[in-house]
């Protein structure tokens, strides 16, 4: 086994080095959703990867926002390809204790310092910490343990909509790698880590109940609504069309065979959640979303099989006539409501699709409208393969016991990777705390408590992921 | 009967100054909705009421903006109340083809010359032009042939809140009168003419569906929408109540004894839709309001029945969680939807507010909350009365056959002149016409085109119903 010491060392004598790199790149904005900084930030990925020693360093053009590509060789009989985005959430409306690209060092109990950024927990901030460990190994062994395939993208808050495109030019290149890895601060407040095997897949689209599709109520724009007594209501419509769709709760959909192609937790994923509900407490969640009581009044296991292994169908947003403030006595000529479908293994997009239109279909409802908004299908990743354990092993060296999740609640493309044609592995994982992801005054943090690692515990976490995984 | 060429002379010789002076009073802004102009348009109206020798003018405070009240006494046996209103919408947004305060003459074909304004139609431009008449009366006679109250108020377009409390303040004296009369341009396209004796009521009201009033879902902020798999929805709850209120057709409310104090039309009211429906033709307002076909392919005295005693239940508007562009993953904590209720004769507010209640109560949804914006009872007046007579009688002698509509289809506080206490008469009528209320480019036509009235026919057809009313 590699004496890892003196990168040990190296990273804690360029501490507050470190620091400043995490700075720098998060005062680069890049705003996807409104195209701030996009290509300076783009172009300063690119600067850091051939301060690595890259060879190959290219901005792609696969649509959208460019993606950043860097081949790392070294000549290991190891290669991993590494993921990451490069946008962040806007801040647009948001009130923060200190501006959001200026990155200041806050001190923040029980933490110590830490960086207050847009970013800095996702996922700029942590990525910068990934670069100074390997900067940190080259540094001290003069070249990294494996060979890197760096894919990072700049539209993963557009829901990753050139992803596969991207994939899909590289991919003779990718399928040399026997893994795909991103080191990221991964500790809860609590110094605890939740280690996913899995994701959901995800539907979005929104539908549209117009008078004009309809042939029925007002066509073209809403009309005084004294004419309700005489006229249809597109708005109305939508409501009664949407209410044949799940149970009066809102918790079981009906849309005809939705759950049939739904995987059972096998027996391995029902012992991870046997273990997960001894260790996983469902009342941190409730404090964090202000719940207080779960859907059907679920509890211990049950709540978690039901949040990993059942799919959803989500409203995200509702939308039709008068919105704003006052009475404006209209009949509106057209409804809307935005939706998002979260799919298990087994299930895809294009089936959950096709059974909605069906179901709208037989219900009369051929009128209404689903616009696609994209989707993608769920993915999973297996607890025994050498890359997810070498970051097991990490934590373990550590004393600490990961949470392994079978499935995440959330989505992701993890598919492009762990589906067909790839079918690699992927592990993300390390130490570190972040908070505060899409909200006011998001954070990073650099000192550490002793609960969670601070920025120089978090590197050297990336460096034994790194060579556990060459070593396995 | 009185001879009244020589003041038809005097408006014919003045028609110029006639034409400033509506121009005159839209040039002065009355936006209730953002407060501009409002206590300069007030000023403006009780220097008219002064110029006419009212004894009493004063601005009236009782609460919102200021109700302007004057009297004009000339020992008449008779005596009116003549209401208006002195504010105007908002523009804001509007693209307009000359400034809607500059007030500029235009020629629009086929009407000729006409003024472009905000409140020409609506309904400013109009006042004025009885004004004009009330004083061109003055000129030649030395004196009006009625005593009468005015009452103006600047809140009508924000749904008059403070009106009852003003009729309350004035009442003894408003007791006095014989009737509420309003002489405005009542003429359409065609040059038809509308005489509507009552209105409907309204209930306006917001539903609120919270996850904090509900005890469940998400109570204080939108959450991830992973969650919905164990969290319940607020947005799917108020959808699912919704659609327990009608039919699924969105036509028939299904809330218990909703429709058992409407009252049916009489055998008088079913007279008057016969002769109706033989003179309106509803393709008019499919053409204006873009609706191919009517609620349950209504047609004829079916339709307009319908229109004038069916009470409604619309929605004005619906919202909850991401009404943006894009997506956004979130599980919404609150849904609000905008309602109004129709009320025809027989039914009052408290009334449909109870059974409203009642009906989510019985139904689990004690949690979604009713907020009231406002409402009143319908209202109406007879065709046998003196004062509609006398307007009915100005329309005949020109050879124009008014359409008497029982009811209308809209809503307007008309119960507090007719209803106990007052239990007035009230009549609108006169010739003009006008149009784009509450759109750009609202006009109201000068010239003329034998078709519709001009300025002086108009003002002509404001001497006569009063001249009317006095002989009657």
């Amino acid at each position: 086994m590699k004496d890892r010491r003196a990168i040990y060392q190296y990273i804690e004598d360029h501490e507050a080095e470190h620091i400043a790199r995490v700075q720098e790149y998060l005062r680069q904005p890049s705003i996807s959703a409104d195209g701030t900084g996009m290509s300076e930030c783009a172009r300063l990925l690119q600067e850091y990867y051939r301060a690595l020693g890259c060879r190959e360093v290219a901005e792609v053009d696969v649509g959208g926002y460019p993606f950043v590509w860097a081949v790392y060789s070294c000549g290991s009989p190891k290669t991993i390809i590494n993921y990451s985005m490069y946008d962040v959430q806007p801040v647009e409306g948001e009130v923060w204790s200190s501006p959001p690209f200026e990155a200041h060092l806050q001190e923040r109990p029980p933490f110590g310092r830490v960086i207050v950024a847009r970013g800095a927990h996702n996922s700029k901030g942590g990525y910068r910490m990934w670069l100074n460990a390997l900067e940190s190994i080259i540094a001290v062994e003069g070249k990294l343990p494996v060979n890197i395939f760096f894919t990072a993208e700049g539209e993963e808050e557009l829901g990753s909509p050139h992803l596969p495109a991207f994939i899909d030019r590289y991919l003779s290149r990718l399928q040399e790698a026997d893994g795909v890895l991103s080191c990221i601060p991964c500790q809860q407040h609590d110094g605890g880590i939740r280690l996913t095997l899995g994701v959901k897949g995800i539907y979005e689209f929104r539908l549209e109940c117009s008078g004009e599709r309809w042939g029925r109520g007002p066509e073209k724009h809403d009309v005084h609504s004294s004419m309700k007594a005489i006229a249809d209501s597109p708005v109305w419509r939508l409501i009664h069309a949407l209410s044949t769709l799940t149970t009066p709760d809102g918790n079981r959909v009906l849309v005809e065979g939705f759950y049939e192609n739904a995987a059972s937790p096998t027996s391995e994923d029902l012992e991870l959640i046997r273990d997960l509900s001894s260790q996983f407490d469902p009342s941190l969640w409730q404090r964090t979303h202000r719940i207080r009581s779960w859907a059907d009044d679920l509890s211990g296991q049950d709540l978690l099989v039901r949040f990993m292994f059942s799919p959803t169908l989500n409203i995200q947003g509702i939308w039709g006539g008068h919105t704003g403030a006052g009475s404006k006595t209209v009949l509106p000529h057209k409804g809307s409501c935005q939706i998002d479908i979260r799919l298990v293994p087994g299930m895809t997009v294009e089936e959950v699709h096709d059974k909605l239109r069906r179901h709208l279909d037989r219900h009369g409802y051929e009128d209404i409208a689903i616009f696609p908004l994209g989707g993608y299908p769920p993915a999973r990743t297996s607890l025994r393969t050498k890359l997810v354990q070498s970051v097991v092993r990490m934590y373990r060296d550590r004393g600490i016991t990961p949470q392994i999740w079978p499935l995440s609640g959330g989505s992701w493309p993890m598919y492009l990777y762990c589906e067909d044609p790839l079918r690699l592995p992927y592990c993300a994982g390390g130490l570190g705390h972040g908070g505060g992801a899409h909200s006011p005054d998001e954070y990073l943090v650099m000192q550490g408590n002793g609960t969670v690692a601070g920025l120089v515990e978090a590197e050297k976490s990336y460096v034994d992921i790194l060579y556990n995984f060459v070593e396995a």
